[in-house]
């Protein structure tokens, strides 16, 4: 099979952008290069020819030489835009604009069907993990017995900061922004959102679940305290903010993005500072562990390179899970055990838990492990507030009531208590 | 684009081939069918159709419907002549046959050349773990810094066991052949046989190395004493048995596969009981971690499906490093400090070593830490006698003199200790 020659019309031209040009540049057995960038400022220099770049979309996308269009800028609804426009001329699009596909994934995937052009984005999760490749190639819906995974680099390095080296929260972030692993506006990485779009679309390549962003229970490791880091360490656990799906015996699906306590000698321990990890279960690979950095502008350029190779070949998405099998469905009829801090009793609704096993207090903050329904999770905030945090236990997921021995008994205790 | 209908031509009906039949029944989705299977005998009672089996392997590779052959035996020349057959034929085959792939290499590229047909084989190195399609993907061949892995489970099985749960190896690998991870005649994989023919072919997937078995320096575990593994946990290490390849700072490549000392916080100590894991280095991508089951019939035959699913796309090798860049070339023009444990200074070629940092003797053994050119581990065999063990340290390839600073000098004190 001869290889069709790639021509590339690039949008953006920031880090990836450009080590995505040099390493083209390099490498000519990849038979792809870059015939046109668009950008907002065409008068800025720039490490390439002027003749390259262009700030009219359409010089790019009317350009009937190129076949193939790489989208690498920020604004995700611009990006939607160009990827909208490409595909509909048929031109497959190669993206790494996360939160672009978690806000279009519906039309995106109908794009796709109405025009049969491939649309690949496998850096717009891990970077330079392959997982949604793999997950594409998992073949029976039905095998995968669940995925945990850390992906957001930016919190994961805060968290073994504090961890590894004791530093505080705030001084685990400056680092982390000095170092460029977090925004200057960090919120987006610390509270969640980061790791909730990237989660969305993940969702649907390993269970066809197509879902809304306001429909998934999250948060991020911004309600961590230092006393949480202590009753980590004193169980022997280190806490990692996971994204987590599992399908529960009844076959659907239970997902979140939360803060998990992970014990030490646990795979997900081995990942460390900016490094994402996702670990796959199923019946016959069993279980799977994909490591490597879920950022920065080489692994990313490594992501969209490897898409770009397998769009000589016509690779693409086939969403089998979504397409072939009986489509997934989210739940929240399940149980978790948690690990509640706060600095009042007033702040948690006690009457809410199946079971309150133990708790502790001290002047400055109390704790609680409890056993708690997912759905009034969902429908809650009191563990979103600053006056509380809340952490999974490792092995979360209680399916059943039968489990649930105590019940409501220990509330009672628990009153007392407070 | 769609996708043609796969109609199977199957070799071979143990485990991982009956495993195959099942899952191929059940996803109608993969459009995939067997149409035929080729067992040596075939009267015996099998878990499917008697119609399905045949004992003449041109049943099967003259079906002029079969599009597709897997091959899934255990006799490597008889493998090979399959496979010849149908790549000659202009049929793609999927194969989990690691022996016959290592012995016939430069045979089945000419073939897959020639042909212009598609040979896939994921299942034979790491089983779950998509090693091999993640090095193909890797575009640039001067972009991977170093690949090491853990490629064997049985050894992996017995280590661990040896040093989370302190057996003696005899124990440790009885367990291991009761559980099924260790053939009834161990030597393959006890002995590095195994891990070597998966090593010389994944060395051409890395690096574009056509390598003869014979010109590979690799040992086993055979030879580790339990003094070998006290003395590594009193330096807080495990052993594991290390794959390793590193390109060297003149673009030449240092492999080998030799028992490791790997820290207690490093990745590799992760790797636990039967698993395999593979380290990657590289440029872009920086450091990444696979990790899953390397050997058992569904771990083998969810490799064996991914491959079947890839030739819908008609995915192939390119073996990009091979034929599309510098063919890498393999030294032992390098160094390596080593620990080596010994019955007597008698069986020590203290000549050979340029340095011998530190030594300890007690009734039973001695043992010693030194650096040696890696020339004279390959021409010599003195390490792979009974009387002696031989590990490397971690970071254990030197590639100059220039750090090794101490030489000839300290020899004389190890001649006096002796």
């Amino acid at each position: 099979m001869k290889h069709k020659k790639l021509v590339i019309g690039l949008f953006g031209f920031g880090v990836v952008g450009e080590g995505l040009y040099k390493v083209l540049l390099q490498t000519p057995s990849l038979n792809a290069t870059i015939r046109k960038v668009c950008i907002k400022d065409a008068a800025k220099k720039r490490n390439a020819p002027a003749s390259l770049f262009t700030d009219d979309k359409n010089e790019v996308l009317q350009d009937e030489e190129i076949n193939l269009i790489v989208e690498l800028i920020d604004d995700s609804e611009a990006a939607f835009q160009i990827v909208k426009s490409a595909l509909e001329s048929h031109r497959p699009v190669v993206s790494a604009n996360k939160k672009m596909i978690a806000d279009h994934l519906p039309e995106l995937l109908e794009l796709q069907q109405a025009t049969g052009t491939s649309f690949l984005y496998e850096a717009a999760c891990c970077a330079s993990i392959p997982v949604i490749r793999n997950l594409e190639e998992y073949y029976d819906n039905d095998l995968l017995h669940s995925i945990n995974a850390v992906i957001n680099g930016s919190t994961n390095f805060i968290l073994t900061k504090m961890f590894d080296e004791n530093l505080p929260f705030k001084e685990a972030l400056l680092l982390a922004q000095q170092l460029g692993f977090a925004e200057s506006d960090p919120r987006l990485d610390i509270e969640g959102w980061d790791a909730l779009n990237k989660w969305s679309f993940l969702l649907t390549h390993a269970y066809g679940i197509l879902v809304k962003k306001n429909e998934l229970v999250f948060n991020g490791i911004q309600l961590i305290t230092h006393h949480d880091a202590q009753v980590a360490v004193h169980l022997g656990y280190s806490i990692k903010l996971i994204a987590g799906a599992k399908k529960l015996s009844n076959g659907k699906v239970a997902a979140y993005i939360l803060p998990r306590f992970v014990k030490n000698d646990d795979l997900f321990n081995s990942i460390k500072n900016e490094y994402n990890g996702v670990v796959v279960e199923s019946s016959f690979a069993d279980k799977q562990f994909f490591y490597g950095k879920g950022a920065g502008s080489f692994p990313t350029a490594s992501a969209v390179l490897s898409d770009i190779s397998a769009l000589r070949y016509n690779y693409k998405y086939e969403y089998k899970k979504l397409y072939h099998h009986q489509v997934g469905e989210l739940t929240q009829d399940f149980y978790v055990k948690v690990y509640v801090s706060f600095a009042d009793w007033k702040y948690i609704p006690k009457d809410d838990f199946e079971s309150i096993e133990e708790w502790h207090s001290n002047d400055q903050r109390s704790d609680l492990t409890g056993i708690i329904h997912f759905e009034k999770l969902a429908n809650s905030d009191w563990w979103k507030t600053n006056e509380v945090s809340l952490i999974l236990y490792p092995d979360d997921i209680i399916e059943s009531m039968d489990v649930v021995k105590v019940k409501k008994r220990s509330l009672e205790l628990a009153g007392f208590a407070g």
